[in-house]
């Protein structure tokens, strides 16, 4: 089992790439843009602990204060920036990096505790409200962060502090008689715990992690014996009308996809990014408990049928998902306009990382190009469109179509910012997106899911087996693959992936036989020792394409290979929106 | 200026015509089920203020527990019973109707108050929750009927207690330092002040509506400088996130069109009904204060700005209004799917009855044939659909395609009984909606605004016009007229209607000139002398009909003459959607 988050240090972008390019405006640009905003607005030194006159202000969507994020925007940043030092190293960057551990560390109590919001706003009030309060999704990313610094720094300057932190959390969270029976309203945690435990190997992650996992919506967890986030809001002292911002009705908790039981839920319901980043964690979950474990038995057909009614009736052809406004999330079935001005178009940058994250794991448990065809479509459709050319502006909702009350435009930051750091991470570790692999003994076994200019070299007993990529993705079909090992000879076996969008496609030279599984094709060990250079084509051909006609959106795309292309009006004057007429038809004489 | 609760006296429907055939049913079907009803479920002996068990369950639709509309229910019938009496008397509704008024009496507080639920289960709270509590729209349904009651018996019995309740309520509502600077969550006591002032002439009933009218959404009228309902819950004690069920945020005010001053409203928002009957008060003031008054120049405007929103970008083909569940009323311009599935259709039969009352109002104000094919579209599409051919089921939503989850059919009753009794009564004085007309000396004007086989009997001067329609209509566009006077000879000129669907129509014989002026044909009185019987033509021709494009609403409707139909599927197996693809289209292969 590998992550991305690790295995992009065997893959090198080809300078000039197109991918090479946009991580360079990350890294040159982006970077140093985010660590300004997060030194003007006063989140580079809140982990200093002193007040901040924005610490008064009220939540802009209540219950949520609007400073509850700040650990993970810094977090994110870290993490980023991490993965992003080990292309180039940056002094300035390097020495944020370090400043903002060192005040991390300073940040931390004596038991391990480390929040900023609980730390100055409301000390004493710590996991008293789970379900609204960012606390332990700002814990995740923080295990996140240290991941990435420990990978680059090789030391333990963030990682101890943290390891130190999710001590207390397995001390805190639990069944036992002392412990709090709850867990996240906004998941990460999770998936963070189970990233280090590959690391840490602490059977303490896993069950924390697990824990978390398999109370979630439990209609009888919380003491008393009633739903977790009943039990805690009673002890708020809440009316169960009190209602969050997000919450169309009382006790909604299907936004936390919460309402029943993980392994219970039939369709994909509420916050889109916290949908997301749970099934991630249930994803790994699985991978680790391997699927055909009992764990595996019982959590793996809850993320198929999650997955495919997202795909299937929740997405928009971008790939991106979240068609509600007021809960960030999704509609019914078949319910996606394409614009605010339609009844909603949310598809949050944000989101659509977590389809990748998703779907990548899923590539991981099952080869099925499926998964790879709906990476590829919200990387280059959903995800790359949450930030400008020049790396210094985002996008947060990704509306289809821009209206004149809700114009789609790029901001150089959000008050609460959790898109920008997050696309900046995810460039960060493109890389391992692209391709994964197994070793086995002498053998690897290369899978290719998308493609670029780039090479991937592995470590295979004493050689160095080496593949590289050259292509002018995502504007030209044609890949040219070479293929080539230092040392001694190993195996290596290839397999690549078919676009689902194309509409034909060759290799050359051809093999005599074509092995195509789960739209994969097959290169043997043997006929890559004969075609170390080989050229696979997948000519890129426009096509128009519709969405699903119950959404009842008369509207048709352009897509040409990954890409799908937005129509703008030529003359873009909002005020005179020349799609309307004056009168219903019903209404005229 | 007169009322169409009161001028239906003066029509007389013929035996076997179309509406005298629903009518029928209503006074010898509907009024038995409803009473039954109304004793079943408790309603009938409420007024006696004894416990029932229905008061402890809790409400349905927080915050408002589910009998507090058991005044307005029984209000309702006694004024539908009261207008079908003087068809037929009837022996068993004659002596319920009296029954429940004695009940009524009997209920009312030493000071004239009279209120099931603060008399019985919230005593001490009278007043203190005006924002969701229906105290006063009870208030309102009590006038109506006591108004209608006093038609039919030519007593006070009902009448009296009702203005002592109005003299209550005169010197409780005001901006003196001890009266309630509050108005009605739900509008429809403005509207029956003003109709009692028509019959009372006490000014104080003006005066009192016209400040609930100008009151209203003020932001600094509470006592406290600030909006009223946020003096008040603060009063109560309240969060501001203590949501009503119908709240989708924090203080939404437009809910209840209290927003902002009316007058300053630019778009039709929140709950249909309330906007409905609102819109009819405020219309009638400005019909009371006259057009052309400071009152009239000040809200004329709003009213035709709002309606005209609502016509052209918030109504369904059929008339209704109304697609978010969530608040039973208004969605974003244009946003007006076909059913529940679709993401909302509402389509309330109380909206519709309220689009009917508007639409008379602004008749009178301004003869205009728009409005009167807007009162026809609602009357056999929004508003008949809601009760069943026996008389005995009712709809409360009317969604333009039933779907899988959410069925289109009929119930014998509701919870929340606004729709039945609203049916009932709105038939019963269903002859006040046919013409209107003004006596000036010796000279009667009749508008004729919908076609039935009907005769109107006016009294002018010493001599009686007698105007009769016969037609089969809405199955067929010819319409008889014979006009006769009992008596010396006196003036009448007549004004039809030419429906906006009709695509030709003429008069036989033709009168030399056709003067037509906002779609009503004049007839002279010269002409009338000459033609004492003639005949209008409208042929009514099948025609499809489709809603705006920017609904995005890929349906088409036939439509012929005033009725749209509705196209059934021939096997209706709701299990088999057969309109359904497996696959959205980006997702295939």
């Amino acid at each position: 089992m590998d992550y991305p988050q690790e295995s992009f240090v065997a893959t090198t972008f080809a300078p000039n790439s197109f991918w090479a390019r946009r991580r360079e405006v990350v890294r040159i640009q982006t970077l140093q843009h985010q660590l300004h905003m997060l030194k003007e607005t006063g989140r580079y030194e809140a982990f200093k602990l002193k007040w901040h006159p924005s610490y008064s202000v009220p939540p802009t969507v209540y219950p949520i204060p609007n400073h509850q994020f700040w650990d993970s925007d810094v977090a994110k940043w870290i993490e980023g920036a991490c993965y992003l030092l080990m292309d180039q190293f940056d002094l300035e960057i390097d020495a944020a990096v370090k400043e903002l551990v060192q005040m991390i560390r300073g940040a931390q109590k004596p038991d391990g505790y480390l929040n900023i919001h609980y730390s100055v706003v409301e000390p004493g009030k710590r996991f008293t409200n789970l379900r609204d309060m960012h606390e332990l999704y700002n814990a995740g990313h923080l295990i996140e962060a240290a991941l990435a610094h420990h990978l680059l720094y090789k030391n333990d300057e963030l990682l101890s502090p943290i390891l130190k932190y999710v001590d207390l959390l397995a001390a805190t969270f639990g069944t036992q008689e002392d412990q709090i029976p709850g867990y996240p309203g906004h998941p990460e945690v999770e998936l963070a715990l189970l990233r280090l435990y590959k690391v840490s190997r602490n059977p303490a992650h896993l069950q924390l992690a697990q824990f978390f996992i398999e109370e979630r919506g439990n209609p009888k967890g919380g003491k008393g014996e009633c739903h977790y986030f009943d039990a805690e809001a009673k002890a708020r002292g809440e009316s169960e009308h009190d209602l969050p911002m997000y919450f169309p009705a009382a006790r909604s908790y299907w936004y936390q996809q919460a309402h029943v039981p993980i392994v219970d839920q039939e369709t994909i319901e509420g916050h889109s990014v916290r949908a997301m980043y749970l099934l991630t964690a249930v994803a790994d979950l699985v991978r680790i408990c391997q699927p055909n474990s009992k764990t595996g038995i019982k959590f793996l057909p809850a993320v198929h049928r999650l997955w495919s009614n997202m795909v299937e009736k929740k997405s928009y052809v971008t790939g991106g998902i979240g068609a509600m406004k007021k809960w960030e999330g999704f509609g019914i079935d078949y319910f996606l306009p394409q614009g605010t001005d339609e009844g909603g178009c949310y598809a949050e940058t944000c989101a659509a990382i977590g389809v990748m994250m998703l779907a990548e794991r899923l590539l991981q448990i099952e080869l099925d190009s499926h998964y790879a065809d709906i990476m590829e479509l919200c990387l280059y459709n959903a995800v790359l469109t949450g930030m400008s050319l020049d790396g210094k502006a985002f996008t947060y909702v990704n509306q289809l179509a821009s209206s004149d009350q809700d114009i789609s435009e790029r901001h150089e930051w959000f008050e609460c910012a959790c898109c920008p750091p997050n696309v900046t991470r995810t460039l960060g570790f493109l890389g391992g997106y692209l391709w994964s692999h197994t070793i086995k003994d002498q053998t690897a076994v290369v899978n290719v899911h998308l493609y670029s200019s780039a090479t991937l070299s592995l470590k295979v007993s004493s050689s160095t087996v080496n593949i590289t990529q050259k292509t002018d993705w995502p504007w030209n079909g044609d890949v040219d693959f070479d293929v080539h090992t230092d040392g001694p000879p190993v195996g290596l076996e290839l397999q690549l992936r078919i676009p689902g969008w194309a509409t034909s496609w060759k290799v050359t030279p051809s093999p005599d036989k074509l092995y195509v599984r789960n739209g994969y094709m097959f290169l043997s060990s043997e006929w890559l020792q004969e075609n170390s250079h080989f050229r696979l084509s997948c000519p890129m051909q426009p096509q128009v394409v519709r969405p699903n006609p119950l959404t009842l959106q008369p509207v048709a795309y352009v897509r040409r290979g990954p890409i799908v292309y937005c129509v703008e009006d030529v003359d873009h004057p909002w005020e005179s929106n020349h799609f309307k007429v004056k009168q219903p038809m019903f209404m005229q004489k």
